[in-house]
Formats: structure tokens, sequence, C-alpha cells
């Protein structure tokens, strides 16, 4: 590198340094900044001027006195920029107006209609364009969690069969319109980084999120960093197979983890015990909703805590096999089956402990996200904070 | 930091990046490394000087004239120093010579005969006294490839069964014992390693070796990285379950990868099979060996080709799972089953088409490693040269 680019280099890590020091802090002094990241005092105030220039810092007032002048604290402005996040996961696509600590500040909601191709682009774009007009801080970007097979490196879904896309180069389509920088990951993978961001709990360990939902996925942090695959692919359990001979899934393949785990295969497993349920069903079997299965397993009924045993009997399965190639790791279950609770845990702890050695079972934790409903969206916006401001 | 300790950090950092670059270009002038690393002249004349003193760089010649003076070209001194591999990963012990270009240099093998924990550690202080002993040039340190659970970043043998350790401290036992820099991971783990650092191919992917011996395992390489697990037991696939119901595996549980892929399952099964082959066996079928195993094979034995097959199938099972966490990624298969060719790969690779999603299929590639049985020594040396001197 030459002097100068050593020197921008140098300058652009400092600032990245001090922000996220004071981001971390809360509030602390110009001093201490300099005590915790070894940077001179003309340097640490060089860079927080800039920052303050920019508006993302401010001083908030004047620390308890240590003997002599009481020194100013600054803090960061937490809405100085707003980040857009977009969960592309779900029957309806979320957006929503994230600020600077990932706290959501204005949603939009529209319901995808079995629009797919083209009609569900054009509602991505209908959401940025609504999560705009409402910002009132300037925007950092975009981040999006997307189904489907992601390649972040280039911002390209390569396929996202629910939404009939493939090989559609999302970020360049994105930056072309809004000319903002723009984040891209699986939207399991979005919700494992938020987990991990956010969330409670250990972050020394690998951290596995498996979101049950329409489909099931895995996101994976290894070392403070997401696994995104080569390109893409990394934590696609769902395809695993779990059973054999199991049901026809729609992959094509049988027996796969995701005929028996996701929300719609809950639901058809449910109908075909409704003979054996507690309770006949307030609906005809195919009106049947995950509310009314989330009421029938609140209820005690035995017939679906079976359901659910085998449910966390297979995501177990799969979960094995993520300790069989990461080793101990910490694995939480997100989405509407952390209703079923230590039912759906102990089953799924049990085959764990059942098909791996028991050094790494002990090394293992099982458990549910602390995230919730917005896991994947607050993973979007750690994305952008992380690649745009080096935070976390 | 300090100015201090910044500084010396830089001078480390130069330092290592200049050996990096003789090193990898064979032979080149202080002027050209001035070019590639953007360091000033001064800079890396002082480096290079430091180097020479230690006997690692030396000057080997002038490069054909650019026009004026002809210029110095430097080269790493290839037996300029021996660093020790182990791999005890095997039925007899391992030890060998290695220089800086992950050249063995001279070997000692010892047999294990049987012997575990002090037995075995003593047959690890007796193989390293042995090279040193034939050492004729400065040791740069020990690096150990050993099975069962090894947490490397602290040095310890969480758990071995054949060797019968138990959180054996193994670094700091050599180390107190050596005086020298110990660097350890499992046996397969190094075989990875190796592989990735030695080893012809696209190294942009994501590496797994599936070692295929007494056990079955395998070693990820992530970005260049050992994957070694939270904090030991990536890549433990031997244990991950590939049939219902199947044989009981050593583990105590059953169906277990191991239960049909281990060079002790492949006899198992070509034993069984005595009736259907097509030559009687020489031996007495406890007496058979994998070597008559191989034999039969190549004389294109059916029931023999059968047993490869689901040997095949298993690992492929396995490499599917594998996918299934990283997505599309190289695995090349490791051991004696090598000799089974394209009879092994066939049967891997349709078990992964069958098991995988297609895009993920396509973007996985099955192969045989390119190093021979010394993959996991070599490996051994890649770490040492890696973490001491900042290679690859």
């Amino acid at each position: 590198l030459s002097k100068k680019a050593t020197h921008e280099r140098t300058r652009h890590y400092n600032s990245q340094l001090v922000l996220r020091t004071i981001y971390e802090s809360g509030q602390i002094s110009r001093a201490q900044i300099a005590r915790v990241t070894r940077l001179t005092r003309p340097t640490v105030s060089d860079v927080v001027s800039d920052w303050m220039t920019q508006g993302l810092v401010e001083e908030v007032g004047l620390a308890p006195s240590g003997g002599g002048r009481r020194p100013i604290l600054l803090s960061v402005v937490d809405n100085a920029r707003y980040l857009i996040g977009l969960d592309l996961g779900r029957e309806d696509f979320r957006g929503a107006l994230i600020n600077l600590r990932g706290v959501i500040q204005h949603r939009v909601n529209l319901p995808l209609m079995d629009g797919d191709g083209d009609a569900a682009l054009a509602l991505v774009y209908n959401l940025v364009d609504a999560l705009m007009q409402s910002a009132d801080s300037p925007l950092l970007g975009i981040g999006i969690g997307t189904p489907g097979l992601v390649d972040a490196e280039n911002g390209i879904v390569y396929e996202a069969v629910n939404l009939n896309w493939h090989q559609i180069p999302l970020r360049h389509l994105l930056q072309e319109r809004y000319n903002l920088p723009v984040y891209m990951a699986n939207d399991c993978q979005a919700a494992a980084f938020g987990e991990y961001t956010f969330g409670s709990g250990d972050s020394s360990k690998d951290l596995v999120v498996i979101q049950v939902g329409w489909g099931v996925g895995a996101g994976i942090v290894h070392d403070g960093m997401l696994l995104h695959g080569n390109p893409y692919g990394a934590g696609e359990i769902g395809h695993i197979s779990v059973v054999e001979p199991g049901e026809l899934c729609q992959c094509g393949k049988s027996g796969c983890l995701e005929t028996i785990s996701n929300t719609r295969a809950i639901l058809r497993q449910v109908r075909a015990a409704a003979s054996a349920l507690s309770v006949p069903l307030p609906v005809p079997p195919e009106r049947l909703t995950f509310d009314m299965v989330q009421a029938l397993f609140d209820g005690g009924d035995v017939a679906v805590r079976q359901v659910v045993q085998d449910v966390g009997r297979a995501l177990g399965a799969a979960a094995a096999y993520l300790v069989g190639v990461l080793g101990g790791c910490r694995i939480l279950i997100a989405g509407r089956v952390t209703g079923f609770g230590a039912c759906l845990l102990d089953a799924i702890r049990t085959e764990v402990a059942q098909r791996t050695l028991p050094a790494l079972a002990e090394n293992t934790e099982i458990g549910f996200v602390s995230l919730g409903a917005d896991i994947a969206l607050r993973g979007t916006s750690a994305l952008l904070l992380h690649h745009e401001l080096g935070l976390f």
C-alpha cells in the first residue's frame, strides 16, 4: 500500500473504532475513549469532531467530577440515521425503518397474495418507497432477508422457489433505483445474525438459529461472521433427509425435514390426527389454522402433543447433523413453534443426545431465540451496521 | 495500543509479509518485494537483513538485466528450519522432520502395539526424542494430529478413545519437555489443512476432507481457517446416523457412519459376503486384510463391489449433511478407500444428488485428496508454518 492508502485505511479504522467505543459504552468522555482505544487524545478529538459534524455523535452532559474539571460525555445519536430492513421470508413482505440501535421505528407490511416473480419484485419497490417516505432522518442503506439461495457477496437471489425468483440481481436493482448501499442474506441467516447481535446468551460459541415457518432453514454464525456458503446454501437444512421412507417434499425428494417440521406439515399432521383429538375441530380440517393447533396444544391435547414431539424429533435429527459438522454449539429455535415450549425442546434434546457423542451433546445448548418475530428484520439492520459503520 | 506496541506489531506484520512474499515467489529481488508489498525500500532491506541473519533467507544470484544493474535475487532457505510433525491417528505413530516447504526429510514410525494411556504418551516422547536427534537444523516447533476430540486452542486432547486419553494437556507436556512451540489438531483436521495448503484444486470454496481409516472423520477449512469446534468436535461425522436401524457402534449408538464405512466395517462386510465372492478367500475370514479386499475389488469381484457401493452410499449420506450445513463445497475423500476409485465416488455422488437440492449438488465437488498417506503429517507442518511464520 502507498503511504497515503495506508494512512486512509488507518484513519477509517480509527474512526470506526471510536464510534464502536462510544456506541458500546452508552456515554463516554474523550479521555476515556483515548484510554480504551489507546489512540492519542488529538486523534480521538479529530475523529469525534468528524462524527459530530455528521450528526452521529453528540455531547450529552458532564461526567461526575473526578477531582478536576468535569469531562464532557459523548453518546451516539440513535436516530441520526435510519436503516431500511426487509424480511421477504413470510407470507406478507415486512419492511421497517430501524434506528442505529436496531430498534424498529416504523413498519410497513404488504401482503404478497400469491404474487411472485415481477409482482413480488414490484412489491419490494413499493415497500421501500413507502418506508423512504416515512423516514425523517438520512438513510444508511437497505438490508434484506430473502428466502431461498442467496449469493450475498454478489447480491443475487440465486433461487427462491416460493417467490419464483431465479438469479435476480436484487442488490444491483435496488442500488440503481435508490442509490443506497444494499446488503443481503437468506432470511434464516439474517435471523441468526440478528440473534447473535441483539440477543442474549453466550456469544463465544458457534450460533445456529433454526427458523421454522413456511419453510425450515438455519443460519450459522461462526466466529462472529455469518456462513453464507460458496456462494450460497449454508444452513439449508430444510431438505436434509430425516425419515426414510418419508412424505414427498416440494423439492421432489422425500423424507426431508420440511415434510415434518414446517408449519404446513404441522397442520397436515394435526388434520390427519383429527379423529384422535380431545375436542372436535372447530372448523373443517382444510381451514385449520396454526392458532387453533396452538390452542389445542395449550389445552393439553394428547394427539397434538404427539405431533409436536414428532416435529421435535425431526428437528433434533437435523440438530444432531449440525453438531456432527460444527461440533458443540448453541442451537436456538425461532418461529411459531416456540409456542410449544418445553414439549418441543425436550424432544429435540432427547434426539440430539441419542444421535451425537456425549462429549458433544453436553457441549451443545438447545433453546429458543431471545428475539421475537422481528428477528430477521433486526438481523438485516445488524448486517448494515456491521458493514457500513463497523459496529459489532 | 501504545505507540511502542503498535510499532512492534507493524514490524512483526511487515516481517511476515516479506517472508511470505519471498516464499511464494521462489526467487525475488528487494525492489520487487517493495513493489508487491508496497513497503518502502529501506523497510524491505531491514526486514530482509533480519531474515538473512536468522538464516531463513539467502541471496541466490542475479536477475536478468533490466537495463541497469542486475538485482540480487532472494530465496527462502528451505532447510533452514525443521518442523517436527506427528500423526497419532494410525496403528503406528508416525513422526517426521519436515522442512519449510512441507517436504518430509526424515521419518520415524513407532508401533503402538495396543499400548494406550501413559504408554501411548511415552511413545510420543520417544518419537520426538528420536526425531530431535536426527535434526541437523534448528527446530521451529512441533505439530500434532491426534485422533479424538482436540481442544486446539488450549492444547488439550479432551478425549481419544482409541488411545484411552482423557483430558491430556499434551501441548503443555511437550512444551515443558522440549521448550518448543506446539500446535495441535484432530488428525482429520490436520489432513484437511494439509490438503488445503499443499494440495491442488480450487481453494476458494470450503474444503472438507473425509478421512476413512480405523475411524471416519472430517476436517473442514472455511475461509482459509480450520473449523475446530467450540472448543472441539467440528467434523466428527463418524457418529452421524446414516442407517436405521443399523449395527451397534463402539460409541454405544447404532447406525453410525463408522459402522459401515471405516476399514474394520469394510472387512466385516466382506467377511459376511464370503460365500458370495468370486474366488474363495485365501485365508480364514478373521485374517482377511485390506490388501486382500483391494485385490478382490481390482479383480472385479461383484460382491466386493457391492460392499464398496454401500460404503459410498453411507459416505454420500454424510456428505449430503455436510452440504446441508455448509452449502456447496469441495468434499475430498482420503485413506485406503481411495483405491476403490470411480466405483466409490460414483456411489457418493449419486447419494449426494439424491439427498440435496440440485443447486447445491451442482455446486459441490466430490473427489479424492491429491496428497497421499502423509496428508496429516504435512498438515501439521502447515499449521506450524502458518502460526509461527505467517505463511499461507
